[in-house]
């Protein structure tokens, strides 16, 4: 596992518990994910949901999922911080429209496919029915040469 | 403006006050968007966010924004309870995957679109070779006649 430029020994803090200006410990919950060298992932997850409840967020998961947990908590306040009225349900809602418009263009393009077909079927019917028809004029021609 | 179940006057408490545990004051910030009547939202948004972040992100927004930038919050705190490793990127995440594959089926359909219409330009251009050798035909058949 990555030591996220924690020098272990040395005790240098965490981004977390550098701007919360406490000791960090060993087993520090917030050290593996919030480097020294990146202060504003934890800047954002503390601005939006306070540190407390981000370590208690951690605490209550098991270790294998903290990583992803901690990448969608700074997505999310990053996305609060840039959009304080509507965050990431922002987006959300873009994602929605984009899809509504998508399906939309999809089903005109469907119904143009079977609108195509259709033609094309009625097409080569009447083509059919135009062979079946030189067919019996060339039999007419054949019983007049004989 | 709806008062939200409030009763001015007998200073019931908002939703936010009465899990608070403190006076709700005639201006609090949290009434209007929290009534008493529908305590999970504040819970959910107090589990997430923490009530004094919640109250700061109301304070530094102009008021005709703020039921808004509730609504968010308590949509994507019922996200994270829901789901604490992903919260609402998880819905990101799902939604952008509907895209690509909306985005997917719309190329093969258009692509579709564009092959039966480049068969239908051929077939009709041979159509047209046809007919203007049947009108040849028929010229010839006019020479003879006359």
């Amino acid at each position: 596992m990555k030591e996220s430029g924690r020098k272990h020994g040395a005790l240098a803090p965490c981004a977390a518990c550098k701007l919360l200006r406490r000791r960090c410990a060993q087993d520090c919950v917030f050290a593996p994910y919030f480097p020294a060298d990146e202060p504003q992932k934890f800047a954002s997850v503390h601005k939006v949901f306070g540190a407390s409840n981000v370590n208690k967020m951690l605490q209550e998961l098991p270790e294998h999922q903290r990583r992803d947990a901690v990448s969608s908590m700074v997505y999310e306040a990053n996305a609060r911080v840039r959009d304080p009225v509507y965050g990431c349900v922002g987006a959300i809602s873009s994602l929605q429209q984009q899809i509504n418009s998508l399906q939309t263009q999809l089903a005109v393009a469907q119904a143009e496919v079977v609108h195509m077909r259709m033609r094309e079927f009625t097409s080569s019917s009447n083509t059919g029915a135009m062979d079946m028809a030189v067919n019996q004029d060339n039999m007419g021609e054949s019983l007049w040469s004989c």
